[in-house]
């Protein structure tokens, strides 16, 4: 198989592209994290939402440690091909590691962040901590 | 006003962060483009949205050339506080450059990026080229 796909992407200057995941059956959008090359061939051919962690420096199998996986439908980039937007089905519905379905649980409301989306499992029994 | 809000945001090494925009009314995810502090602060006083041009090195008021405006109507946060999420209702309902509805056009199909979705118009009449 070519990888002329994967060519296309223009990776940053540390050879990352942000990833949207969004929610394919309520269209919310869950998360956006980051992918290397690997990542991303990974997550195409495994069919698995693979991310890299910045903040661990490694490969990210969204759900190794929560269970919480993300089976991808599509995969689509943007006009400039430096953004790549995931639909995806999210195992346990609950993306965010707060125990929320996604991570956006914080609007602006007269000039505040307030969180207006229910934990929906507690982070300890998540993670077994 | 506090400025609390912005001081939340953890801005990356260059002080910008992605602010994703999504139709408030089909959930269709329109496109990922960058904001740093002085823009955010903008999109809430105005109510429309302003970005950061990486390319051009200013404030980028969407829209400006094209008259597509994105009207905000939620601004949302995510847990890490680095991605700002939109709801905005498009003007014209078309966000991306090449005059189709979003920037997200291109799908992963058998290996390779097909375009599937439509210009609505074309981009010259749009920027009067």
């Amino acid at each position: 198989m070519t990888e002329d796909w994967l060519d296309t992407i223009k990776w940053d200057d540390k050879g990352l592209v942000p990833a949207i995941a969004q929610d394919k059956d309520s269209g919310k959008i869950l998360m956006m994290a980051w992918m290397n090359r690997e990542s991303l061939a990974m997550t195409k051919n495994t069919g698995h939402a693979v991310y890299w962690s910045r903040s661990r420096g490694k490969l990210w199998h969204k759900g190794e440690s929560s269970g919480h996986e993300q089976t991808v439908h599509s995969m689509r980039v943007d006009c400039d091909a430096d953004v790549v937007l995931l639909r995806v089905e999210q195992k346990g519905g609950i993306a965010c590691h707060t125990g929320r379905h996604n991570c956006f649980y914080r609007e602006l409301r007269e000039g505040e962040w307030v969180e207006i989306e229910p934990v929906l499992k507690d982070p300890k029994a998540i993670y077994g901590i």
